[in-house]
């Protein structure tokens, strides 16, 4: 990101372009189109909607948590009919109860979904989630954002139409780029789709990126350094770093685990994308991460929504080893002793280290 | 951009984006609101489209050129009644004109005004047009990405109700970024307006940026060089920056003529941002650009739409000095010789010093 920004419209460009995307190929496990927009992941979500979708049609919502709702709320917003399978945040979302809900209503245009609830730490089974939506005539459409490159995705194995995803995340690079995948059922429906869209809408990229080309100014500096970002992910290997991510979050709830606290998010043995930890009793959560952030220089994320100094997360997404959990943990409980909660003192580092060490994957 | 890329729900992004927001009123020249979207110049211009808008309302637009024709583009894809008051590309609307269509036409909800039209190098007048515009009711929206910290752009005084820019042209940072300043008529028109809108809604960004906080992940990166870059650029003083762009723009057109070249942009005193120049006759333009790039290391832009390989433009608007122009003259002066055209050699540096040095501006 350091280096000179090239132009958009020059040779350099394209090849770093056609470069990027053939290796995106292989982090999406697809053959289909990956069009590239410089906006947040939410912009990849809203181009899925309003290219897919026209006023009225209905779509089902498989939400568990804030980006769950987001769905909704971007359905809500291009006026179609939203049909909300809701879990309380922290729940993971059910295939039969999908496959149940979609029998009721007889049909739906696309069911979204999310594959890694940031928001509470919770990943869905988005292969068994395709099946009742893809049986339904339903395109499937996921929210990849924080999962993709930590956590198993099969675009085309699993019959995904689109997948959305941002370069913040796993992809290891600073935000600023969405990524969205579109299999050919997803090309024909947005044939006839009839929502307005121009800067999200995918044919003109799709016509652009032919030539390895951007419709309008592409974050180019981003660009590079995703570039960058996705070849060292494809070095270590996809398996590796989803098995890295794996041994991450054991050695993160094992530390949790350890100092007494509760998790939040589900104690399953392959979570690997974030750590929600219940606040102690009498401790404000607000100030346990704000005071984290200012004293160690340490940067949790702090409970979202309802869960809103309930809860702090440890993400441990993309370019992180076992030591910065140990370090967060550390920090964790230093500051948590200190606020007078009742922890154990003295283990939390060691035995995240033993569950990174010595697990299986 | 190559520091950490700090967590943007936390106080050092708030810090960071209440000095960038308050830096940038001094530029836009506004006690308006100013919008920060992550996306290209054109989706801050779609925002202004969909948030203003409703299907069926009659827009004017000012086109004369490749960004003139993005505003009919996208007015069209929210179904908009577009109102073209087309001049050729290289032509320089003219006020008087537009005030008699407005008047044939007897309403509008908004003319969409372009400011620097970059695939000519017209600088159109803003203030003079934007009057026809107030007085036939229209709200007046202004396209500056190209122009906004190069030439001045009295937002206020002007009554320009909606000006978009983007973070890569003389605002002197890599592109990613898109800024929408928003005034009071506006705010009311857009509380009325019904065409869809998620990411690019103004209502839920004002919101979060009472508080300095952003609807959705920023590109924190962009952000932070942003900040720096408009730091920069108030402390050379924008009055002296607009002095050195109008002195670079005449630097650049005295060594143009002075090799014997044909202007393609307007001969004006005050012209400041690109010098758009005719390839002479027996040269391939898109091949001038090529080699200019490949051997020396110099980005020229080519012509767009109907000038493709017809014209060649050099750029001058932000991180610029004089010898930027004497290298661009220099080598256009070297390929141009070689490729066997009639020019004259050895005078075009020279002038173009002689034209930046003894100004009086």
């Amino acid at each position: 990101m350091a280096e000179p920004v090239i132009h958009h419209r020059a040779r350099d460009y394209r090849e770093l372009f056609e470069r990027l995307l053939s290796r995106l190929e292989g982090i999406f496990r697809t053959e289909n189109d990956i069009l590239l927009y410089t906006a947040s992941g939410t912009g990849g979500m809203e181009s899925a909607v309003a290219n897919l979708c026209s006023p009225g049609e209905r779509v089902v919502v498989v939400s568990a948590g804030y980006f769950g709702e987001r769905w909704s709320q971007i359905a809500r917003a291009y006026g179609l009919e939203v049909d909300e399978l809701a879990y309380e945040w922290g729940e993971t979302p059910s295939p039969a109860e999908l496959a149940i809900r979609l029998d009721e209503l007889g049909s739906a245009a696309a069911v979204l979904l999310t594959q890694s609830e940031t928001s509470t730490g919770v990943v869905a089974d988005i292969e068994a989630l395709a099946e009742p939506a893809r049986e339904a005539g339903a395109l499937v459409v996921v929210d990849a954002i924080s999962s993709l490159g930590a956590v198993p995705l099969e675009t085309d194995a699993w019959g995904v139409d689109v997948a959305v995803s941002g370069s913040q995340k796993a992809l290891m690079t600073p935000p600023g780029l969405a990524l969205v995948s579109i299999s050919p059922a997803a090309w024909e429906r947005a044939a006839r789709a009839s929502s307005p869209a121009y800067y999200f809408a995918w044919e003109p990229v799709r016509k652009a990126q032919e030539k390895f080309d951007a419709t309008f100014t592409p974050a180019v500096s981003l660009v590079q350094a995703l570039d960058v970002a996705v070849g060292l992910l494809l070095e270590e290997g996809l398996e590796e770093a989803f098995d890295r991510h794996v041994r991450l979050g054991r050695a993160c709830r094992a530390g949790i685990k350890a100092m007494g606290l509760d998790l939040f998010s589900p104690d399953e043995d392959r979570s690997a994308v974030v750590t929600a930890v219940r606040v102690p009793d009498d401790v404000d959560g607000q100030m346990l991460v704000a005071s984290i952030r200012d004293r160690f220089g340490i940067t949790l994320a702090p409970g979202q929504g309802p869960l809103k100094g309930k809860i702090f997360r440890i993400g441990h997404i993309g370019y992180f080893d076992v030591f910065d959990i140990t370090t967060a943990l550390a920090a964790v409980e230093l500051a948590l002793a200190e606020a007078g909660a009742d922890i154990e003192r003295g283990v939390a580092v060691t035995r995240a280290l033993e569950a990174f060490e010595h697990t299986v994957v």
